[in-house]
């Protein structure tokens, strides 16, 4: 689609709406908010908009449709599939100033929040009133909720306690038309008309832009056991995951490091240091929470008869909380740590947990064939397996022709275990032309459909999702 | 909509489909298919039809789009919203044989069933193998999964392990224009795309006929306590509910009962007699489950403390299985107790749970003011309260004329509580009047768009769902 220029009229009537103060064209800004943490792309905006509150949000939709200029909501900008680039440039919508916790409903155990709000910070907040929101993405110290709506984010927690949209029940959304809605109640069952929440969820901003969020919380708990499990053989490690389950444990993380993963982490964080012995291949890092510490202490047990029914070196308990907290960093550090290690391309493959050791081994053959080195860590007890694909001293012309091709023969194995492209980083720019590997064009159309009727325009945050050629 | 009438050139084309022995158009039959748990609704089809594969399917919904007739898809006949009545006749398309459980996956605690399985059954293969199957709508002895899928059924369980749509994690589906499809992937996250599943699951059969469901599962657990509570007055009942919750304990049920339903249902079921002292207004069933037997035994005696701040009569624990079975018995009775009693209309209102007690005595203020009477119960744990509006000596007119403005003041007393219309029995034919309470035109209007991309020629259940205004 060809959008139209942003001129210096729509400049003032964006800065009428929002107050100047909030409308930046300065190249800093722009180049700040034109970036994410997918790869190295840069794609600035014409204009960087900042908002505050819903009613300036429609208003400037409703503007967008009449100059045919396309807005991009953009969040924490921590997103790994490009989501929230402005790659057709118009206007960069940012959701920073949507940063208050409106209400935690401790009768109901509930939150209604902003969408610019950094997940820590909310995961903090209802901690201080005795309730627990789960979901932890690895960059919550800095990505917005909204953003966790918009792609469907996961984490380490996800495996017991399911991802974002397990805890959402209702959202204030602006159309693109500029219609305000909410999407449901605030009710932890719903069977009211199609379920336009869910289909919000995960929409990555293609859909409406979301300004309030319902979700629903957990009573706390305040014990857990965390113990990391050094194996000699990397498919051993994800056969594991799936025993763990058959003896009846969901833990409440279940992650996955190769040998590479841990070493080049260890040297990009300070002051976390795991005696590793020569032929380790990979790490289990396995919490059990709850209320009891007698059960926990049982369930660790029952892990560990499991764990030791393969070949592994000595099991290592977590006992204080600076060394919980030094565990969980090096966990939360290594996507960080293999991007500042070399040039890289991140997939977010998923399969049924009990594929993964298929799923491994069929990434390495693959790397083989194409020329690539990749280190693969991730949330093994839902099946999610982050694959890093790292540059390193493959040629240019070879990172740009072969890596593709072997991304799109891992995404065909992927499907073929029955699993998928993308388990919490979403498709956004950098997935949506592998999207017919995991959908027919019957399904795609029903996509496109869908985003015609919410968006006759074709003007929020195009160029997502849809492969190429479903793009308006 | 004006549809075609069924002919005989029609019925021998269905029967060179699915084979003679399965197209039925004898009067017993249809009037069979023609109703379901619903007040006294018959809608009898032109045609039965029972297809046994999802390419039979397809043809069908080709034929009808070319024939310009009606097709209903019709589950286990237990719905108590009318998704599944023919209200245009046409063709009833009976899922009866669509009965097998395809493969329980004990690697990855996944099951592939197909829609017309007993959910009853299910929950009973998957035990056999130590796995676990939560969703217990009252009508699991004859409802069909598929059923539950499309209405997004709930049950007692839900408050700790959450509705249908929390396990359901792929279908396939004929969509109305005969195309197959996949909706997502056997995996426990998924990132991939607009959430074609989750908005399959609630739409009631007007988006596409599943035919197959994959669905997670979870390890056994193996104990329970059952505690039943009598409170003298039924909104401290309510507010007990949220308490529990707010002492960090999340029940595996929690039961609301008023008096009558109590009464009405001993009446109704054999074996079951529980002594109830004069001036007991309500009772909460309430069950804890897990793992370990003493965790259990401290929930239960915490609960005892919140409950014992109330006005409430000695706790009856249900100390032997066959005790428990009876309460159980007793409490999925109370829908068939009362419709055995009166005529009547159910509605499935919900709100969040500390809105309860609000609720309950609105409804009763409401039944004043028109003239009935109504007897709630429910799972108010979720906050969903069904109100059985019972007719009793309430005239003919009365019932047609006050009886449903009243209903439209309960709802919008529900949705002033920030709540909706419906928790797990769907709008179907009978609520889809209600709609404009709970959403707003553009909400409605993009409902409508959704509909038009997936059943253009509005062939699929028509007449539900969507108020009559928007029904093409």
């Amino acid at each position: 689609m060809k959008f139209a220029d942003i001129n210096q009229e729509m400049i003032a009537q964006l800065e009428a709406v929002v107050g100047q103060s909030f409308v930046f064209t300065d190249a800093q800004t722009r180049n700040d908010y034109g970036h994410d943490e997918t790869e190295d792309y840069v794609f600035p905006a014409s204009v960087v908009v900042k908002p505050g509150t819903a009613e300036e949000i429609s208003t400037i939709l409703k503007l967008a449709n009449q100059w045919n200029v396309p807005v991009t909501p953009i969040g924490g900008r921590t997103g790994l599939s490009g989501g929230a680039l402005p790659i057709h440039a118009g206007i960069a919508l940012s959701t920073d100033r949507f940063d208050k916790i409106i209400h935690i409903d401790e009768q109901n155990l509930q939150v209604m929040v902003e969408p610019g709000v950094i997940t820590h910070n909310l995961r903090e907040a209802v901690a201080e009133k005795g309730l627990f929101y789960p979901p932890d993405p690895s960059s919550l110290g800095s990505c917005f909720i909204g953003g966790n709506v918009s792609e469907n984010a996961g984490g380490a927690r996800a495996v017991k306690y399911g991802v974002t949209k397990d805890y959402v029940l209702n959202l204030e959304v602006v159309l693109p038309n500029g219609d305000i809605i909410w999407t449901g109640a605030n009710t932890l069952k719903n069977s009211t008309g199609y379920n336009l929440t869910q289909l919000m969820v995960g929409s990555e901003g293609t859909l409406g832009i979301i300004t309030k969020i319902v979700m629903k919380l957990l009573p706390a708990n305040n014990h857990n056991i965390l113990m990391l499990v050094p194996f000699y053989d990397g498919a051993q490690a994800c056969e594991a995951v799936s025993r763990i389950f058959k003896a009846g444990i969901v833990p409440s993380a279940l992650e996955f490091m190769e040998r590479d993963a841990i070493d080049w982490t260890m040297k990009f964080v300070d002051g976390v240091n795991v005696p590793i012995k020569d032929g380790i291949e990979a790490h289990l890092l396995i919490e059990v929470d709850g209320n009891y510490p007698d059960v926990l202490f049982a369930e660790a047990e029952k892990i560990t008869e499991v764990v030791e029914q393969f070949n592994i070196d000595e099991i290592l308990f977590a006992d204080t909380e600076d060394y919980k907290n030094a565990l969980w960093k090096l966990r939360r550090a290594v996507g960080e740590a293999v991007k500042s290690n070399s040039v890289y391309k991140e997939e977010d493959t998923v399969v049924p947990r009990y594929e993964l050791p298929m799923l491994l081994k069929g990434i390495k053959f693959i790397g083989d064939k194409y020329g690539f080195k990749s280190v693969c860590y991730g949330h093994a007890g839902d099946g999610n397996l982050h694959v890093n694909i790292v540059k390193g001293e493959m040629s240019d012309e070879a990172w740009k022709i072969e890596v593709p091709k072997g991304i799109r023969e891992i995404f065909e194995l992927t499907v073929s275990l029955k699993g998928t492209l993308s388990g919490e980083h979403g498709i956004g720019y950098v997935q949506k032309n592998y999207m017919d590997i995991a959908f027919g064009q019957t399904s795609l159309l029903l996509m496109k459909g869908i985003k015609d009727v919410f968006d006759p325009n074709g003007i929020l945050n195009p160029g997502k999702v849809l492969p190429d050629y479903l793009q308006s």
